[in-house]
């Protein structure tokens, strides 16, 4: 297979990338870095990508960034951020996308636990998986000729204890190459609408 | 206890009002009817809300739209409605609200059956509401002062087959009076940061 994984070079991408880069070909993109060069939070930058991208099987994104804040200073500002880059980012690699996705083909968006278990500020962070999660399961049933969609929903990454950790205090980490099985999973299987929650 | 209730001239609206009206002072709000007016789609219009309300006990929220259509030809425009209204407007009558709830008042906002159950055309409505259920998990945790929150999750209303009930086909529809009870529920009991499935 084919396959566009946007958001490569970080944490959970370059973990994609070792489990699927194995038996495919990968193409990576980035704001800064990869193959390919891409913004998920302009449309304009998600329509040229995949001008450059020739047809693929799969869509793969690990990419997306929300704020993190106490609720009672939030501001609108800091809300649209993470519903116009997390959120409408990967909305947008959807819609652009499927175009080009040979049938059969898929997307895997990323979420994460927020969604379902939250920490204090990260209001937004849970928001905008929440909204993507349920996107997933209504777009499985419209996408055309086979075209399958799941996300993947991991618990914070051991390699991210470091940087996140205390924000998460008393989560139990997992390893990057255990979320990029599920990567592997929805690529390489054949279900749809499915959130693999890796927690 | 003082009630504010957004779209309380709306179809569920009318029966959280006749259920929480038979013990409570209601302050209705809505664009066009009720005792106060006020778009949640607009900041300026909800900080001008709680200008008038006074203090309050709980305050509800039974309206916001999103546009329903075929993903395939859904617009950056079509997905912000939503957002900005239904998502982003509940999230306004949290944030400008809570100074103006007493202490261990609620808020019990409105998401719906396409959270967890998708029809055709229905992929923003499932985003938007996906995204409300997770803020108020997110959002239980950080209130202040004893506030809490919950969401109302109803299936398709009795009182409004005539209009959605070709988009629900197959769907067991429930009398508003039913999920008005959920209000009830939210409002006069004491949990926080549920969901109640009204389906
Ligand atoms: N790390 C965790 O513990 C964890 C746990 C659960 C979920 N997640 C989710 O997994 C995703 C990746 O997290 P991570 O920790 O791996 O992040 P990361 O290390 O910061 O990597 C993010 C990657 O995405 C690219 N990127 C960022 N914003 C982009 C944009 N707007 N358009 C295109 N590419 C963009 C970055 O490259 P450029 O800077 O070159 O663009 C980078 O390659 C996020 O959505 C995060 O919420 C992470
Ligand atoms: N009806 C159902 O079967 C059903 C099922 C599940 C969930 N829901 C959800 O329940 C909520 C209400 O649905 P409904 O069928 O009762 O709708 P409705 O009959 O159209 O009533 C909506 C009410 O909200 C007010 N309103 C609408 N937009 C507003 C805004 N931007 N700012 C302030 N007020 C606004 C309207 O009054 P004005 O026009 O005067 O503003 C009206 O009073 C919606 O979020 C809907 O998704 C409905």
């Amino acid at each position: 297979m084919k396959i566009l994984i946007v958001g490569a070079g970080g944490t959970l991408g370059h973990a994609v990338v070792a489990e699927l880069g194995q038996r495919h070909e990968i193409v990576s993109a980035g704001r800064q870095s990869g193959d390919l060069r891409v913004d998920i939070a302009d449309p304009a930058s998600v329509r040229a990508l995949f001008e450059k991208t020739g047809p693929l099987d799969a869509i793969v994104c690990a990419a997306g960034s929300v704020h993190f804040g106490p609720l009672d200073t939030f501001t609108e500002e800091q809300f649209a951020r993470g519903i116009n880059d997390k959120l409408m980012g990967q909305v947008r690699l959807v819609r652009e996308g499927v175009a080009h996705l040979r049938d059969g083909g898929s997307f895997t968006l990323i979420t994460g636990i927020l969604t379902d278990q939250p920490i204090v500020q990260g209001v937004s962070a849970s928001m905008v998986n929440g909204a993507v999660e349920a996107f997933v399961r209504a777009a499985a049933i419209e996408l055309p000729r086979g075209i399958r969609i799941n996300a993947v929903s991991p618990t914070i990454l051991t390699e991210s204890m470091g940087s996140y950790g205390p924000y998460f205090r008393g989560f139990e980490p997992v390893p990057a190459a255990r979320a990029a099985l599920a990567f592997s999973r929805s690529v390489e299987g054949a279900e749809t609408g499915r959130v693999y929650k890796i927690h």
